[in-house]
């Protein structure tokens, strides 16, 4: 089935300690969209300047992404600057020019208005909310993710699409600013009391815990030897998990658990290089290594089995 | 197969947010020798004064626990006093006294010089070593802690009594500071070379990680929603590993694995109350209960099997 995916596209110029990459394609939607287009059709909403790299678009096209709801609008596309520390986990930000960006009005082609599964990237909750009521049908599955500036200045928007909302992607803090709850465990009750059912808690280095009704899946992080850039991770994350459930085309606690694997396997290869420099081209056979690595990695057997 | 356990006991007072708890048995030794007490017999080396309170010799003996190697001298017991912070990974030392502790020099009964387990606690490098030259046999199994203290001040030491070693168990920043190596993975290759072919880092809240000759495995947390009292984990994380293996009599790729998921067992449930008050009386079903929700938190199967 097929996966919608709303988000940034933009230029990116990224310092790490290894190197600096200049205008570099970046944005949730590319990151989620490129790595979801591994595992099923994906449908494009989002926004560019006409400075925006025409060999990018070909090479989306050439992934299989549907680009019908890309708007290609005169000026520049938004555009990100960032500086990260030693320790990869801190960084600072440069610059953010929005550009185009500033007045993205999703707008879905009709066709896309009966897709199954649905990805909303982290953009103002008014929007997130805009796009589900452009849909024709209700979505099989509606994942979000947001973020602690909307969390602190539009949470009555942001309550307001999350009661439409299955699947909430989150890092720990956001999980826990979005509940006012220290505590991981009762901050995703609160959540669950908000809308989503399931809630995925990424936590870079240290995995991924998905949460669903009182029920737990630890996911681990890939222990790399080189962390390049970490940019996109986490969008990485959602569109490998986001793809696979999509081509699963079902929802189960079995499928779930499947996804959170592609995309903590996604998540580990788009850090090895910057951009998306590592998941352009990625062979099956480079996949289910990673993924089977993650297997053999958390296998253990009962004792008095 | 017996465990040695060598490290400190001593009475500590404790203030987290939820409440205060004074006076009550602690150190690396207790934590330890109690949860390993459940798998298998302990010999405990370490010293107390003469405050040490005898219904808590009287509940080491009830476990099962040789005493053959626990000096009572005159004076009083080591002491440690810690306040947490509302976010439990934070603590300030208000006090430590050493007491008989300061004088601690480590002597085996004859009779503990050829237990085939051996886990050294975090005490001077100098006493680690001292132990292993009064063993009368070479040990199946030698596992050790250290900290920060012992990385900086005594790296000589440290690095003699590594070499006699097969698994150490210290936590992430632990291992960066050890080998001067930020990224996890160069920093076991760099521990490897110093001695210890088994490398288990504890992460707290975030879980554990086992490497061993390049391979992986990685144990959650467990989610609790009361964290009570964070004292004693790691140690009762070594409890719980070395008195798995211990009973298990066997050091294979599997045992090190339900080792681990015991010791994360065991951590998770000494958190649940201050001092060893969670395990003192645990059942079997509790401990293969949650042992059971390791295995469910991390089970997922390959889409294509």
């Amino acid at each position: 089935m097929s996966l919608l995916v709303v988000g940034s596209l933009g230029l990116d110029t990224v310092e790490t300690p290894f190197g600096k990459a200049t205008d570099v394609i970046g944005g949730t939607a590319i990151y989620c969209g490129v790595a979801a287009s591994y595992f099923t059709g994906v449908r494009m909403v989002g926004v560019v300047g006409e400075d925006f790299p025409q060999a990018e678009i070909a090479f989306f096209r050439q992934r299989g992404i549907d680009l019908d709801g890309l708007e290609i609008k005169p000026g520049k596309s938004f555009s990100w600057g960032g500086r990260y520390h030693l320790d990869l986990n801190m960084r600072d930000t440069l610059f953010t020019h929005l550009n185009v960006f500033e007045s993205f009005q999703p707008a879905l082609p009709p066709k896309y208005r009966d897709t199954p599964f649905v990805f909303l990237g982290n953009i103002g909750p008014e929007l997130q909310l805009e796009v589900l009521n452009q849909m024709a049908t209700t979505p099989k599955l509606v994942s979000l993710d947001t973020m602690n500036y909307w969390i602190e200045r539009t949470p009555q928007q942001l309550g307001d699409v999350l009661k439409r909302v299955d699947v909430l992607l989150v890092n720990d803090s956001e999980a826990r600013q979005l509940a006012s709850e220290a505590n991981l465990v009762k901050a995703a009750r609160q959540i669950h009391n908000m809308g989503p059912k399931i809630i995925i808690i990424k936590k870079g280095e240290h995995g991924a815990l998905m949460i669903s009704g009182g029920k737990y899946f630890w996911a681990p992080a890939f222990p790399l030897e080189n962390v390049f850039d970490p940019t996109g991770a986490g969008d990485t994350f959602a569109g490998g998990f986001m793809g696979y459930l999509a081509h699963a085309g079902k929802v189960s606690d079995e499928t779930l658990r499947q996804a959170v694997i592609y995309g903590s396997t996604f998540a580990s290869f788009v850090v090895e290089d910057f951009s998306l420099g590592r998941i352009r081209h990625l062979e099956q056979a480079e996949i289910s290594s990673r993924f089977t690595d993650f297997h053999t990695m958390t296998r253990f057997t009962k004792p008095w089995e």
